[in-house]
């Protein structure tokens, strides 16, 4: 069974109207050069994690129309029949570079990049938009949450609060690779490999006539998977007692201690400390003490400086609709046309300065320095040709009196063929593969960074040729 | 083309480990009711607005697991052959009461009701909240927004930046739901009948060697589609100049007055007031105004204030993310059980008082006053016997000495049958009956439970007998 999305329609209804009018007006073959970036990086982090790339490749490789689809766009009344045609043996056939899923980015560089034919090249803007934007935004929330916890084990719970099912199994997706260990939403697992978890709610107990009886119960049925509710009706005279009654009457007579408690309301810091001295007085060193309940990575770094005995946190709607900034903001922003076979950079401008574009078709590289951190990011115009073995000097595009000069760096290209004429060129990597990549950005960026509150501002430079290009076409403007 | 999500997965795993717990445990066939209910209402907003049963229908129709679902659960290890086999016939068969999409809603009232066999009203708990977390979460937040326009269109532009798929398109139909009149996602047209609108996005102008070729291509292949953004350049000194020049020279001599101009950044107040008086000194006083870029009600509330010239509002991530509280918190509670026949009341205690449920298997009524304004909501046990036609009097169940007695008043119940026995028998409204309903819904509110700050807080209170069982469960639980 299942609910069938039609991807293809999940468009702005402008990117259609453009389409056909570029379809009308005889340039649909113009080639359009656009890029996808972020202008700010949520809950003022950092950094952002660049995820959604594989979801993205899926649409592309699907994309096309049906009888129905067209059927209904006629039905508008405002697309010629020339263009509802063409619609029929829709392909994309253009070019896309992007960074890899699990990367480090920072704002203004071009997370992806597209070269194809004006028809298709605006067609695909929304869904793009859609699938890097949530997916980035999850994980970069989620990793947040991952380093707050200082190495206890985050799970994803939030599927029941999630905005929609792929908000829920996407996102859970997007919450593995930034570091999550789990998740409660089972397709997530089948569709992804995301490990899902879970064991019972408050019901399963409410049913009972007991505490100790469905506790029990469970065990019996789950004795290598016991992980038991204590907060129904008191976690220190009633839950946890009756857990300690059954993990030995149930667990210990058949050699387990591997067992766990969960607690899912009141007084994280305090019970889980209560808990786990109990605990430990009865023996049950091996059993865990997971919490869950409205957390995020605020309240978790509270619970671990206040020494709570927390092993798993289970995150919930805080994580899974990222809560304190539910928004990603990337934009995709044409950079330049194709004439005759010259690139023409094109720029935005805007009286508000933070929403001008940096034009042009572009390569981004990631500066690593002698501790194999990375130091910077540079943008150039593509085919520039820049000697990374020499020292290389950076400045700041906006107060261009900052400079750093690089002497012993390597220098690593960000952005990676995707498609090339319609065809993936992309060996594409598997989640826990991208999991790992994940990892290994967030060991290559400085502590400072990292910082969860007012962090170091990375730098995103921009080559003397790229930014002489930007303020040209800014004077020219202007003029 | 699509992506097909397999709803039945969509599901918090510890739904299962319960189920397969109660099928081990010979409770499979025990009876359980379930409310679904919220707490707090999002932006402490005084009402929230019930959304996503249609979709939860479908849900609930096609719930099945097909080989591939069974043999993923199968590759656990944890769930019995019982079980898994049980899983292949599987099929909705209880019983689902529910409030009508688009209806006023407030904390502590069940907004829908399952009566079902343990196994099955378990499983069904994830993506019941799921989908009606959601679409009211989205539907409240678009309907504040709506009423901040006061009478002004809102349209609905937020796909790119929407958490998934469904968060675009289902989003959509929920603001739509609430009083939004289109919306940018195309699939929402094709699924629901939103109407999908939009005309360019900045590409389209700096595609062009002139904003003003631009423009007047656009206007020669859509006349009567006419809405240009003026803000790619300069709205005062080139888009406005540009948007009635073409404005003059195509639609005019077509006889066409109908047409707009899209402001997407800059000073809205400022901007939209100055093109309103250059639009009415040139003539084009049908030109109608919209406004986008990061709006949403207080900044709309602001505009209006402000005496801005906006005919319409473009609304993008701040409806459709919900972004200032972008979680609606329904749970999902086991109320009672049945044993042979008997209904017995369950409670959840907790040490936080807003989370002690309210138990029994019951029924909501609306308290309409004589000016057929909603003055209070009722809930009853069940089968309690209320004589509507004698004067009524209510109490606050946590200040049980603030009471008011209604004399002139009718009665309407909220919750209406869904399922019976596992079949529809509901009569599914389509999503206009239901957008005309939320409107007379909207209109039969006090404006003060309609104020944005500080609304005045709307009477839930309980019979008197279902008071009592709630007051001896909970001493019971003490003893």
């Amino acid at each position: 069974m299942g609910r069938l999305i039609k991807e293809e329609l999940v468009t702005d209804f402008y990117e259609y109207t453009m389409a056909n009018g570029y379809y009308e007006s005889g340039r649909a073959d113009d080639i359009l050069y656009f890029d996808m970036f972020f202008r700010t990086v949520p809950d003022d982090g950092g950094f952002a994690i660049a995820c959604g790339l594989d979801l993205f490749i899926d649409y592309i490789q699907n994309l096309h129309f049906d009888d129905e689809d067209i059927a209904f766009l006629a039905s508008k009344g405002i697309f010629s029949q020339g263009y509802l045609d063409s619609l029929k043996n829709f392909k994309f056939t253009g070019d896309i570079w992007a960074v890899s899923e699990g990367t480090a980015v920072f704002p203004g560089e071009p997370l992806v990049q597209v070269r194809a034919r004006a028809v298709e090249a605006q067609i695909i803007e929304t869904y793009l938009l859609l699938c890097l934007n949530h997916s980035s935004l999850i994980a970069t929330k989620a990793n947040r949450i991952v380093r707050a916890a200082k190495g206890r084990t985050i799970m994803e719970f939030g599927s029941r609060r999630a905005q929609g099912a792929d908000g829920a199994y996407i996102g859970a997706r997007a919450a593995y690779i930034a570091g999550a260990a789990a998740t409660a939403c089972t397709l997530s697992d089948l569709k992804f490999g995301v490990p899902a978890t879970g064991t019972m709610a408050h019901s399963w107990i409410q049913t009972f006539d007991s505490e100790y009886e469905a506790f029990k119960t469970y065990c019996e049925i789950y004795p290598n998977n016991a992980s038991l509710l204590i907060d129904t009706y008191d976690v220190m005279k009633s839950g946890l007692p009756n857990a300690i009654k059954v993990f030995k009457e149930v667990l210990l007579p058949k050699g387990i201690t591997k067992c766990s408690v969960r607690i899912d309301s009141g007084d994280i810091a305090y019970l889980s400390k209560k808990c786990r001295q109990k605990l430990d007085e009865e023996g049950l060193t091996d059993c865990k003490i997971i919490a869950s309940n409205s957390l995020d990575e605020n309240i978790i770094r509270d619970i671990i400086s206040q020494e709570g005995c927390v092993d798993s946190f289970g995150v919930g709607e805080r994580l899974i609709t990222a809560k304190s900034n539910p928004v990603f903001g990337g934009v995709y922003k044409l950079v330049a046309v194709e004439k005759n076979g010259e690139i023409i950079p094109k720029i935005k401008v805007s009286e508000n300065v933070a929403k001008i574009t940096t034009p042009g078709f572009k390569e981004v590289w990631r500066i690593y320095g002698e501790t194999n951190k990375a130091e910077a990011d540079l943008i150039t115009l593509r085919g520039e040709e820049i000697d990374f073995d020499k020292p290389i000097e950076l400045f700041d595009p906006i107060h261009t009196w900052k400079r750093k000069t690089f002497d012993d760096y390597t220098a690593r290209q960000l952005l990676v063929p995707i498609f090339r004429n319609g065809e993936l060129v992309y060996n594409r990597p598997d989640t826990e593969e991208i999991r790992a990549h994940c990892q290994r950005e967030i060991d290559s960026l400085w502590d400072e960074v990292k910082r969860f509150d007012n962090p170091h501002e990375y730098y995103v430079d921009l080559s003397q040729k790229l930014w002489d290009t930007k303020n040209t076409l800014l004077h020219e403007s202007r003029g």
